[in-house]
Formats: structure tokens, C-alpha cells, sequence
């Protein structure tokens, strides 16, 4: 009998519940808004339980989240949303209240390396062991895959959060995070775009001037990920990113940007497959949820 | 018998080259200018043959070299010297020559790659297993381990070459970089601040506002690298970093930086262990070579 996984894939706006094995493989899938940790988690240990009734018992669980997050297993507060400014969640033991619920083991990790573990398994990245997963949505984050195995170190990568150059007297727009002002999540996260061009990122016209800036912010952060983190490659999904006309202007000043300092046949003569979308597209967070599942017990 | 190992400091001024198993068993020394490939790899085979005569054979030989260089040993030109600037090395087969002179084992990597295994083994960062070495010197650049192992990925960290905020109006050094102007590397090494100034970097008193803004750059080179590489300690070496003074400003700026989005004691309660110089000091270089050497025979 195949072994099923349960996934969650825990937004700042939905969670998307699902039971699997795999991109061809989803049983039942369900959609609910994030409201208070309580409700929400609630919801989800209910849609298990309904589904433990149907399928048996489910082989473990993964939750691929918004965080920050602790995603040590040594450590007190493993599972546990931690310093978010998503009111209500912050220090929530997540994990712990779905394990205590249900009685499974449970993976824990940022929703985006769980989407990097999902493209490793089944999308973009099954060739590579070293690589980086951005999403340029709502926020902007990144999953990073170094040797095979998730980067955690100190806590997780925060890729959206690194200091960008800045050139106030062209673009004199400030920046929206909180904590940075114009990082790179502040300075190129669809709300962002919004902000700075006074209309929704999506109903601007394909050859508007926004979306080369955006393509040069965007650039200045690759290259500062190719320099840190050397991936082999760069998948790049969120809602941002489904605007087809970013992928030649990102990949073409990436390429500038470095200015020949990095020597290698992949930025040099193959910069389309070095820069590419999801293979997973918009299902790479649950299907990571479910990945994350799968390896806490078959590695 | 105690097996030996051989390592070369390869950099773009002088040659080190060590004989021995660790820091408190240097067996032999030997420091020479770089000037040709063929001069400068044959003085370095010279002085091994001579240390065979008198300790047998090596059981292997660490090369921690300049850059950028192919770490690769699935790679045709692994052991390579690549693309770098500096007159008469480019494509240069480095390992290559030394494995066929001397017929042994070659660990092949970058200078600072083999800091970080060196550190890693017998210096600052024995009780960490992802963290980061930074030097900041006539150049900059930073070695990264992951989890244990060394992270090259499409190439190697270039850690001297992210991009950098940059208040043109505050601050009009143009930076001195060939490739990028004012990188981290092309505003923060030592002779950027020697040409900023007017004066070399070890001529300005240790109250010059010179130290003030080489913190500042040099604390959101840390926060990009916090953000990214999520490392456990920063280990910061290389000559500039020999001013004492340097290191509680660059402490107090990165905290100031991250503005507490990155939640770990080890940024809030505990930064003076986090930003750290070298446990090895200025022989980090050779003896991160012999460790490399090390590496390719007992792992």
C-alpha cells in the first residue's frame, strides 16, 4: 500500500492543505484563508483527521511556512512561528500543535525551501544540488539548496532582506519594509510596484517603464546570490515573476551586472536555463509541503 | 610514522609554503614572491622535493589559492587558475602541474575556502558547522562551509563582489573595483581606503572617520551575507581587519542594520562572539592549505 503524505502550505493570507505523493499524485487538496493560529491550525487538523478517515493513516506531515521560523530540531522552540509581524502568530508552536493533534512526524520549514525541496525532487532543479528558489510575490523570499540539503545555519536564509543600491535622485520611491525600507523585498515585492506606480502591479502594460526597473533591482540581487551562494541555478517563481516579460530583462542585466568577473559556460552561454520559472509553477508550495513531509521519513 | 602533509598559500603577492600537520607542528616554511607560473610553481615543487628528502613522502598537498579558480575535480580544468587579472595565471593548470611533479594527492581550492576548513578544524569556528570567513586585505573575499562541507556550487563564493548601497552624494569615492566599481571588495579593501584618504589604511589614526564608513560598508556586506549564506559565526581576517577598532563598530552597525528582522541570541545577546577575528590569526592561510591537503587523504 503507498505511503501518503499530508502537506501544508502556510501563507500570510491562505493555507492550502493537501494529501499526496507527489505532482501526479494529489488525493484531496483544500483552501482556506489564515485567519488566528487557533482557527486556523484547527481547520487543518480537521481536514487530516477527514482524510486519515478515507486513505488510513497518513505517513507524516509537512509544513512549509511564513516565518520567520525556528527550523532547528535541537532546538526549545523547533516549530515554532517565531518573530513574525503577522498579528497573533508570532512565538505559535506550529509543529507541535499538528504532531500533538494528529500523532505523525511532522517536517518544519520556510514555505520557500520548502518550494526549493519540491523543485529539487520533481521541477527545475532535479539536475543540480546547489541552488536557489526565489519568490517575488506578495513579499520576496528564497529557499537555498547547497550540496544537496537545505541551507538553515544561524536560523534560514532572509534573501529578500539584503541591501541593495540605491540611486535616490533617479528613484526617489523609499521602499516599503518595515524593517529595511529598501531592501530588496521593499524595493521589488508586487506591493511594492504598486506603491511606486500608483496602480496594481498587474494592470500595468507589459512595456511599461516598471517593469525594467524592476528587472535592474531584481539583477542586483542575483548577482549578490550568485556571488554568496553560487547556485547552479535560479529558479524564480511568485506572482511577480508570472510576468512574462521580466525573465530576457533579468537575465540579461544578471549577466551585465557581473561583467564577466564569474567565468562559467552557465551565465556566460546558457543564461535561459540558468534563470528559469518553477517547473512546479504556482504548485511548488504545497507540493514543497508534502516534500518536506517525505523526507523527515524517507529522507 | 606521523604522515605529513604539504600546503601552499598561494596569493597574488607571495607564495607561503608549509610543511607539517597542524598549527603546533610546522615542520618547514618557505615564503617566496609570485611572479611567473613557471618560476613561482617551480620554487614551490623545489621546496617539497627538498622536504621529502628529508621527511618521506608527503600523503598529499593542499594548494589554497588566488582566484577565480575551478574547485571543480568533476570539471576538465579542475585545478585551474581562470579568469584571473593578474598577469601570466590565467589558465593557468595549477594541481595539475604539482600533482605531475610530485606525484601525490592535490587538494585544490580558494585561499579563502581553505581559511574557512582551517578555522573550521583548528580555529574560531571548531563548534559551528555553517559559517563564513571573511578577509578584507589588498582584495575581499570570504570562504563558506555549509553544513559541514566547503560550498563551491556553479563556481565558488565571490563574496567581495555584491553590490552595496552607495550614497553618491554623502560619499563620492567611486570605489576601485576593474569589474564593478563599488562592490564590497571595490569600497571596503585596503588600498580603496589608502586611495579614499590619501593616505595608506595603516597611516590613518584609529579615531580617523576613515574606520566610521569602512564599518559602514563593511556592516551591510554583513547583513547581505546574514541574510543569505545564515551563517552560525563570522570570522573576519585579512590586514585591515589588524584595527582593533574596526571590530566594535562593525559589531554595533550590523545589529543596527538588521534592525532585529533576524531573531537569534547570537545577533541580540551575543554579537561578540558572533563577529570574531581568526582562531588562527595571519597563518589561517597555510595552514587552511595544509587542511585542504588534508581533506583530499582523511576527510
Amino acid at each position: 500500500m503507498t505511503q501518503l503524505f499530508g502537506g501544508i502550505e502556510a501563507g500570510g493570507t491562505k493555507f492550502v492543505c493537501a494529501v499526496g505523493t507527489g505532482p501526479d499524485d494529489i488525493r484531496a487538496e483544500h483552501r482556506f484563508p489564515t485567519t488566528t493560529p487557533a482557527e486556523t491550525i484547527g481547520q487543518a487538523v480537521a481536514f487530516f483527521r477527514e482524510q486519515e478517515g478515507v486513505y488510513g493513516r497518513l505517513a507524516a506531515i509537512g509544513i512549509a511556512a511564513f516565518g520567520p521560523l525556528d527550523p532547528d530540531p535541537r532546538s526549545p522552540t523547533f516549530g515554532y512561528i517565531t518573530s513574525t509581524p503577522k498579528p497573533g502568530w508570532a512565538n505559535t508552536d506550529f509543529a507541535g500543535t499538528i504532531q500533538a493533534a494528529l500523532g505523525v512526524s511532522v517536517g518544519f520549514d520556510t514555505d520557500v525551501n520548502g518550494a526549493a525541496l519540491g523543485e529539487h525532487r520533481w521541477g527545475a532543479a532535479q539536475d543540480v544540488d546547489t541552488f536557489t528558489y526565489l519568490t517575488i510575490g506578495t513579499g520576496v523570499g528564497g529557499g537555498v539548496m547547497v550540496n544537496g540539503k537545505l541551507l538553515h545555519g544561524l536560523v534560514h536564509p532572509e534573501l529578500g532582506h539584503i541591501s541593495l543600491p540605491h540611486d535616490w535622485a533617479q528613484d526617489p520611491y523609499p521602499g516599503r519594509c518595515p524593517y529595511h525600507g529598501d531592501c530588496l523585498e521593499g524595493m521589488t515585492a508586487g506591493p511594492a510596484i504598486g506603491e511606486r506606480w500608483g496602480q496594481p502591479a498587474y494592470e500595468l502594460p507589459t512595456d511599461h517603464p516598471a517593469w525594467e526597473l524592476e528587472a535592474h533591482y531584481l539583477a542586483l540581487g542575483l548577482r549578490t546570490f550568485i556571488c554568496t551562494l553560487s547556485p547552479q541555478r535560479i529558479i524564480m517563481g511568485g506572482g511577480v515573476m508570472e510576468q512574462p516579460q521580466l525573465f530576457p530583462l533579468l537575465r540579461q542585466k544578471t549577466v551585465a551586472y557581473l561583467n564577466g568577473y564569474v567565468q562559467s559556460p552557465a551565465l556566460v552561454e546558457h543564461i535561459d536555463s540558468y534563470i528559469v520559472p518553477p517547473g512546479l509553477g504556482n504548485r511548488a508550495g504545497v507540493l514543497g509541503a508534502i516534500a518536506l513531509g517525505m523526507q523527515c521519513v524517507i529522507g
